[in-house]
């Protein structure tokens, strides 16, 4: 295919696989799309492995990374001590999550001790570590780098500008994308609010034509990525009719036969409807999109207590559902119940398990049926 | 054009466009697409008066109605009382109303007097009538009959069986596609969550790949028409590369020269992007979207009351929105401010003023651009 994020990125088929599954990266990239690592949770020795260990099995293929750089850091004036902010959580909400767990028969265990690691773990996320994270990134033959969390800061844009990476950024309405481009970002990632995880509630529909609509009108020629529900390359020749040049999908992956996720939140994927989502402030505070379970449906209801900003919402959310995760995979029928993961509407298209390179052929083909599909209604 | 739509309905291009308003169905029909009437707040006579009207406008070419007809017409054992339905209406309720025009300086005026009315319009709706619109919408030259709710009762599928017309379903998940090709439907329109008015939560780009692989693993070929934020021909051809068969539009038209729009919600709609929108049960009791103005806002709040259900909530908001309406068209500012309506997420496409025949002349052009767009990124 030729069209400009094929050209930039140097793939054949424009279908960029976010994933925090390496073996998904690789699968991608080597059936001619790209796959981008999610690397968001890694320290910079971490990231240096994932990055080695795909170096090795993608064939020389083109890949990417996707971290979150905050903004601002350089500053790196907000040190924040971990008691401080554990001792912020209203008992409450620790209690809501316990009583949770309780009425599903799952044993809470130490819940403090899981709370501080992640409290520990997420102080690493917050740009103390972002420098040596790109330099480790940039050591690495990455074709694309993108920032997960608002505008990429200076030192990004330089060094992909250095190494001739292009560097994008997720964006969830058109006055995003203006400050985007404003800030010399390559490429917008346009994700709607179907997507999975973070999201705002423009719908994809709407948000990829409004986007592309505002560039053409400022005369930017930033090519858009589609994300939010995509799931198959009917999917894909839709967004691409409306602008894009491509396609952005992350909850594709998550029931693939390389990904790591809990088997038993893949089969409730494999199963579940569109309907079986819910967009909801619950896990970390921000709206985010989940898979239903009994989990998420507690903190729907009336009664519960209503989530605090972030980064705390996470310190509640996190541990118990880490724990839920853990005890679901052996005997546990209420941690089983309870488990869910972050994924989009297009979950309700994901109803076979398939491998990575299966997924991606499915795309190709997909595709070219919606094409011709479009294209008999215009035949005499 | 060539597809299923076009053939069943006798139109050159599948742009359906739902509009209260006469002149727009008579336009959209000679334009090429077919204007459907909305007939849900029709009485038999009126009813009988704007299908005339038009009949006269149309110029020969195919229109269609869309009513609300109880699937349980029959049993008509289902009288409401007025009084007793009004006196189910907490003081609380009333009083927030009261006290948010209040606040913006609009003086309520005798809204016990409109609300009256509008219990005895309401009552209309509930399938009294139901049998005598249909003999109606039968005596005239209709082409489709749309019903905007549920299920259609065996005597509207039965009556368009024998006049040779169509008969259409809105539905907002698979589940309800499927019920309602069971019950014998012959067009599905499948309403995406960024729609204006009542709609479910599952966006457009999800639920028309959703229910077309739906349709196709039983062995189904009913026509879907995609309706959720579609305000552009590229939306269309979009909609159209994922197996739908046309679209149903119902937002785009009430920016138009001919929409009976209040003037100030037209401004504020050409202004508006697509965050401007909010879905909520604060007008009617199940969620619709609506455009964005201090009045939703203040029923998001955390101090609102929690909005009753159908039928009540409308009788809390018709009356002061309706008064607030008519006020906004005089000089009171803070009408203005609060004046809304219901409409899509599109509303962000919906930027320039522009008669209904120039609206279907842009869904062509840019119909056809999208088409080209895609099958540029498959040349060598």
């Amino acid at each position: 295919m030729k069209n400009p994020i094929c050209d930039m990125l140097g793939i054949e088929f424009p279908l960029v696989a976010f994933s925090h599954c390496r073996d998904v990266v690789a699968a991608v990239s080597k059936a001619g799309g790209m796959g981008v690592f999610g690397g968001v949770n890694c320290t910079p020795e971490t990231l240096e492995e994932e990055l080695s260990w795909i170096d090795d099995h993608v064939d020389g293929k083109p890949y990417g990374l996707d971290i979150i750089v905050p903004n601002k850091v350089e500053g790196k004036g907000e040190q924040i001590d971990v008691d401080t902010t554990l001792a912020m959580i209203p008992d409450k909400h620790k209690q809501f999550s316990k009583d949770i767990m309780a009425r599903h028969g799952v044993d809470p265990g130490d819940l403090e001790e899981l709370r501080r690691e992640h409290a520990v773990g997420a102080d690493n996320l917050r740009g103390g570590n972002a420098g040596a994270l790109l330099e480790v990134a940039f050591r690495h033959p990455i074709k694309l780098i993108a920032n997960a969390l608002g505008i990429p800061p200076q030192v990004m844009t330089d060094m992909g500008r250095e190494h001739g990476v292009p560097v994008a950024a997720l964006i969830g309405t058109k006055e995003h994308a203006m400050s985007q481009v404003a800030a010399g970002v390559d490429i917008l990632i346009a994700v709607g609010g179907e997507a999975g995880g973070h999201t705002g509630d423009v719908a994809t529909m709407v948000l990829i034509p409004e986007v592309c609509n505002a560039l053409r009108d400022i005369g930017d020629d930033t090519p858009v990525l589609a994300a939010g529900g995509i799931a198959t390359g009917s999917q894909m020749a839709a967004a691409m009719a409306m602008g894009a040049s491509g396609v952005w999908c992350g909850s594709v992956w998550l029931t693939t036969a390389e990904a790591e996720t809990n088997p038993v939140v893949k089969e409730k994927m494999l199963s579940a409807t569109s309907r079986d989502t819910v967009r909801a402030r619950s896990r970390t505070g921000k709206p985010s999109r989940q898979l239903r379970s009994p989990w998420t449906d507690a903190w729907e209801a009336e009664e519960a207590p209503r989530p605090l900003p972030m980064p705390l919402q996470s310190l509640v959310a996190e541990p118990p559902l880490r724990s839920i995760d853990k005890l679901s995979q052996g005997d546990n029928q209420g941690a089983k119940d309870l488990a869910t993961y972050w994924v989009g509407q297009g979950v309700g298209l994901m109803n076979q398990p398939m491998s990575t390179a299966q997924v991606v052929q499915g795309f190709k083909e997909d595709f070219i049926a919606a094409y011709e599909r479009l294209a008999a209604n215009l035949e005499e």
